[in-house]
């Protein structure tokens, strides 16, 4: 099932923020649109914002309203979310086909899709062949929000490699975190895990770190929205905590992600813009209060994992070992 | 305001499960009702489930069914729930007056809570002493679950140090973790910290350890419900990661409880019972579920802080400095 596809003049995507109670798609055929479906989070995940954001630089060129309007247009698309490095590329990349009419553009967005698939599906096998060679025995995996084919077009990354390894036979089972606020892992990861078949518990955010303390998980695998040039990893909040974990404990941190998520641009997680949401997020769940009136929350959407504390980066051409030195 | 508090011949405590939305105030007159009251944390925090359990025992005692009948109620009392140490010392504290009839056993129930309030003042001005030296400037502290006035009968351990910080002027400013799955922290410590007036922020618990990494807390202080011989330190899940992230960016991870909460008969960490409680607690939000069917959940109640990671144990006697290598 591809979680986001192009049809003729438009685009289709299923809306995460109603899943898994409901299975819903949004058609797509204005740039406002999609932007704030990017917004909202009906589309999420590092791979799949890039794609919606080559799709609505697509549905911009098809207005006909000429190369301008759709330059002015991409610098909105790209500014529609700041950390995850994949949008802004994305756009860049269709973009670079402007002049050769809008067909071209649409042609580009659809071979960004394409490519997203074929990505995932490399990396998952590479991903799954690290970590077999390294656990050498059926592993118990741990992962945080959702890295998987809701996140992508398709497969999925950190996801993806559990996928790869449960159809290799290497999977024994998935320890997921709920993430909060908005519980992609609870809702989305689950959810994919229920689909493919695969043996999983969920747990809260604050008992990943001695699910891994008390060896119940083998090694974390997780997605990335930035990955810095020094090897600092941007993921979603709550990532952080289980690299500390993992390093303590001496299993396995595993970042799976393409190579449009390297931002080389970027020194370090220092400079790193964290996107902060809404309160509202935090202060209840859902649509109902939780915390008393006259309390504020602070929402950072992301954190930033050290390298130090990365065993290994697993893009769809290659493993690169920050914690021993290597850089992107 | 007391939280809980003994009437002539029955118990009333505050229902900790309807707050911050509604205060109600429970009135128990039996022992069932007081188990019930512990197991579904109507009343909860380590002190003040050992008050709880105290005054149990003294309904046990005013039955006039006799000290075998008192006996077998405060085993079951005792095992209500296992990973705080208070509710057995406290159920055998009370007990030891058995022999002296029921009015001594309620005597020596009252005073328990006495002694609770009086603890958990000498505490906090220790802990807020210790935290001046530490910093040597006003703070920004983190904390983790409810340590508070609700925990205890008045006052509080961790929040008890938060309050005698501000009065005291030595505090900036408050961030506390939600602490899913119950949400303690959105609910409990935020409704405390509005009543006092000292400023906060909620975030979600995977945001704890990234608040940290960023230079937004100047220390870390928790309560604990039962602290090993070797100055492991059990307290709700999702403390280790916040002593992990402290003691990754060189700020103090300071652990209050008073002495009643040190098990000296306990090795190390790997030998406190961990609570599991309900999945349903993780599969959903309150009453909603969240997660599809067809997912399981694990819901460990707490984690294990070990005791490298501890900068100082406050106690109402003394401090303990279990990083530099003391033991209780």
């Amino acid at each position: 099932m591809r979680t986001i596809e192009w049809r003729g003049d438009h685009a289709v995507l299923i809306d995460q923020t109603r899943l898994p109670q409901s299975v819903e798609w949004l058609e797509v055929g204005d740039v406002d649109t999609m932007i704030g479906a990017i917004q909202r989070l009906a589309v999420r995940g590092a791979p799949a914002i890039g794609v919606a954001g080559g799709f609505a630089v697509a549905l911009a060129a098809l207005t006909g309203r000429g190369p301008d309007h759709v330059r002015t247009e991409a610098e909105r698309i790209a500014a529609a979310r700041p950390t995850a490095v994949n949008l802004s590329w994305a756009v860049r990349r269709v973009l670079a086909h402007l002049d050769d009419g809008a067909d071209a553009v649409v042609a580009a967005a659809v071979e960004l899709a394409e490519e997203d698939v074929r990505t995932n599906r490399a990396l998952a096998v590479r991903g799954a062949e690290l970590l077999e060679e390294l656990l050498g025995a059926p592993a118990r995996l741990h992962t945080h929000c959702n890295a998987g084919g809701l996140a992508c077009v398709e497969w999925g990354t950190a996801l993806g490699i559990v996928r790869a390894m449960h159809e290799r036979g290497s999977l024994v089972s998935v320890t997921a975190d709920e993430t909060r606020p908005l519980l992609q892992g609870a809702r989305l990861t689950a959810f994919e895990l229920v689909d493919l078949g695969i043996e999983h518990r969920i747990v809260v955010d604050g008992a990943g770190p001695s699910v891994i303390s008390r060896g119940l998980a083998d090694a974390v695998v997780v997605g990335a929205d930035r990955i810095a040039a020094n090897g600092d990893v941007a993921n979603k909040i709550g990532t952080y905590p289980l690299a500390l974990a993992a390093a303590r404990a001496g299993i396995p941190f595993v970042v799976a992600a393409p190579e449009s998520t390297l931002d080389l641009g970027t020194a370090s997680g220092d400079d790193i813009e964290i996107e902060e949401r809404s309160p509202d997020e935090v202060l209840g769940v859902g649509a109902a209060r939780v915390a008393p009136e006259g309390s504020s929350a602070m929402n950072p959407a992301f954190d930033v994992t050290p390298a130090d504390l990365v065993t290994a980066i697993v893009t769809e051409r290659r493993v690169i070992r920050p914690a021993a030195g290597e850089r992107p």
